[in-house]
């Protein structure tokens, strides 16, 4: 009888609220199928423990332990950003990949990623045939942004979206109380460099004419300070205050990033970040109106305490498919989210080739924005709202969420050489 | 019969998450002593709605309405930053209010706030009786910076050390994931000008060594840069990553507050306030580590959604409690919060006279710090520690929190004069 194929699993770049739920998806799917499938590792540290040989055996964790990865925020074996190279500038990575693989009998790799991720993926797949050692790699999605192509939306992003909405909503009730004597005008940044999916999550929060936000900033349209703070001015003379969501990806029309402009630091750094003072700078100077600002910054993709209940399944869902098809044999693809019905919601889970996927940034199509390009529209609306749907609170003690953190057991080392990354 | 005498209910100050739990803790209890109470207004903005004869008619709102207070988030009759002068600098402020009181039979004056309110509300108490027009004056305490005295806690505290607690251990288990190759220090800005227990707050969520936050820097502890950045060193050598809560008040041995040597906005204006990044480019500067940062700002005193159990409550029942003294004929007191056993914990409402609450700031007793003065005590644990525990989520719907906008239907003038604040 073969030995069985181990398996390699492994988290890449920005974490979400919810990319353990995937890896819990993978690993208790795997741990049903112990007729095909043998250990499963995890990359410390994402594929940079592929390539160092630093491998994590998740067999010494308890079901009680990877269960509770469905409730814990963050990169449970710890993530990277390390792009590899394309192969013909660094074939030495690729083979390197190869040859942990095949020292460990790793017969199904998972990577659990964004755009490069699935690039990656896809790559080694191709390298595997080419020298001999075919290994069935699955791509899983993940990406706060929502900016993979080949899937309805991305796991991590609905419970992004649910707290933003959530936290605009709520700053709104403050700002709305203090606006008589105090603050006008409350500026909240969200993440999304490239892509204004989250941005445009915070108008989830309005759900009917004057409701916060009053103004949402994208990175897909120019920024324009005049018609802005005439919209901000509006706002305020009509609702008594202002609340704006601004991506941290706004930019003018000729390119620069707003927070490019910004502030300098006590060292005299230029641009420690931050937009969303820079925008309230502007309220303040042209408009004189009294101002707060905040900056969600890692809380927003971290805030597991506030998931969408339907962004966890779909992540725990995604994890478990990725087991199901490189047990059917498949290799280079994605299970991807389809929306089969829009009202009721209703999704299943689909399988996209990864060179769809790889390289490719989805942004907000421009009829998801109001004509003015400070809201959005009734599409974009109908298209998020579901995605955010449901409560899936972590357990609770001594008042505060309960996370797991994983023994991570190290798995001995076979190969003699090191790597250097 | 003589007619009854109506009550008048004022926000003020900085809202929180539960001073509508006060709110709702005093009308229900009101509307239950239809006997001994007439109407109850509230003032529309806070104790500005007194001065210019806006109040509001609370009785126009159903009781579904008043009970959903109880899970809104912000003042719902709106709050001003707004004090009054001291009786002799400016009599006609007090005259004007009594003068208001007394045309609309108002016996009852229920002020929501801090130390400044209780302040108006014992002056108004003396006025009152001076000029032969006694009014029950009650403060019902609320701060989210925890400083009055004469109380255990102060509601609206609560809720946000959970917000604080729960936050930075969730940010913290995304940067553990990414310190590897990416963020090795996360600095999280929260709120308390001059208390740092909001700060302190951010300690609960380290339950053994190791645990974020591993550095808190005080308003109460003179900052010291080096010994700062080598506390950081240690922890990302130690641990791998290093998760920082900053008070907003934090500042130098000489007074000087971080944030005010720092950023420069778009247009060179000096501190936009956020001593977040000032504190993450001083990481950056000295130790070269990569950083995020984030400013909860009103996110975290608006965030109902994860509003402690307890800190609800204790909210609700100043607001109840407030009523009963003044149907017994207090004056110039204030609902207080009193621990009667810690452990389990129990509390029960007592009476403090204003002239002991007005105008005096309680800050962290320095054994409450740890000796190195970037962490919290066992002390301390134990006094944060019941105060934030249970949940008490708001009703949901399509994913969103649902908090109620009442009407405001306002009372009909019953003065010719206006009145210039």
């Amino acid at each position: 009888m073969a030995t069985l194929k181990n398996a390699f699993y492994a988290q890449s770049g920005g974490v979400t609220s919810v990319i353990n739920a995937s890896a819990c998806g993978v690993i208790e799917t795997a741990r049903k199928q112990r007729r095909q499938i043998g250990k499963v590792y995890a990359g410390r540290n994402g594929i940079i423990g592929a390539l160092t040989e630093d491998l994590i055996d998740t067999g010494k964790e308890s079901a009680r332990s990877i269960a509770a990865l469905r409730h814990t925020p963050g990169g449970a074996f710890g993530s990277c950003r390390y792009k590899l190279k394309g192969i013909d500038e660094n074939r030495a990575q690729y083979e390197r990949l190869i040859e942990v693989f095949a020292a460990h009998d790793i017969g199904y790799f998972f990577y659990n990623g964004g755009g490069d991720s699935q690039d990656t993926a896809h790559k080694v797949s191709t390298l595997g045939k080419a020298l001999g050692y075919p290994i069935a790699c699955i791509g899983i999605p993940k990406t706060v942004d929502n900016d993979l192509p080949g899937t309805d939306c991305c796991p991590g992003f609905g419970s992004v979206a649910k707290y933003v909405a959530t936290s605009i909503r709520e700053a709104a009730f403050d700002v709305a109380s203090m606006a008589k004597t105090s603050t006008k005008v409350f500026v909240m940044e969200v993440m999304g460099r490239h892509a204004g999916w989250i941005a445009a999550a915070g108008g989830l929060a309005a759900e009917k004419r004057g409701d916060a936000p009053q103004a949402i900033l994208f990175p897909e349209i120019a920024f324009d300070e005049d018609r802005f703070l005439a919209k901000v001015d509006y706002a305020v003379s009509r609702y008594g205050y202002c609340a704006v969501v601004v991506s941290e990806g706004a930019r003018y029309g000729d390119g620069r990033f707003l927070a490019e402009t910004g502030s300098r630091d006590a060292f005299g750094h230029a641009q420690l970040g931050g937009v969303a003072p820079v925008v309230a700078a502007m309220v303040k100077s042209r408009l004189g109106m009294k101002y707060h600002w905040a900056v969600a910054d890692y809380l927003q993709r971290a805030a597991r305490h506030i998931a969408s209940k339907t962004d966890v399944e779909q992540a725990y869902a995604v994890g478990k498919a990725a087991v199901e098809l490189a047990l059917q044999g498949r290799t280079a693809v994605m299970p991807s989210i389809v929306r089969t019905s829009q009202s009721p919601y209703r999704w299943k889970i689909g399988v996209t080739n990864l060179a769809r996927v790889a390289n490719v940034e989805r942004h907000i199509p421009r009829h998801y924005i109001s004509a003015d390009g400070f809201g959005i529209t009734r599409r974009c609306r109908d298209y998020l709202a579901p995605l955010i749907v449901g409560e899936a609170p972590p357990p609770f003690k001594h008042g505060l969420p309960q996370y797991v953190t994983l023994n991570n057991t190290p798995v001995r080392k076979k190969l003699k050489q090191p790597f250097d990354i």
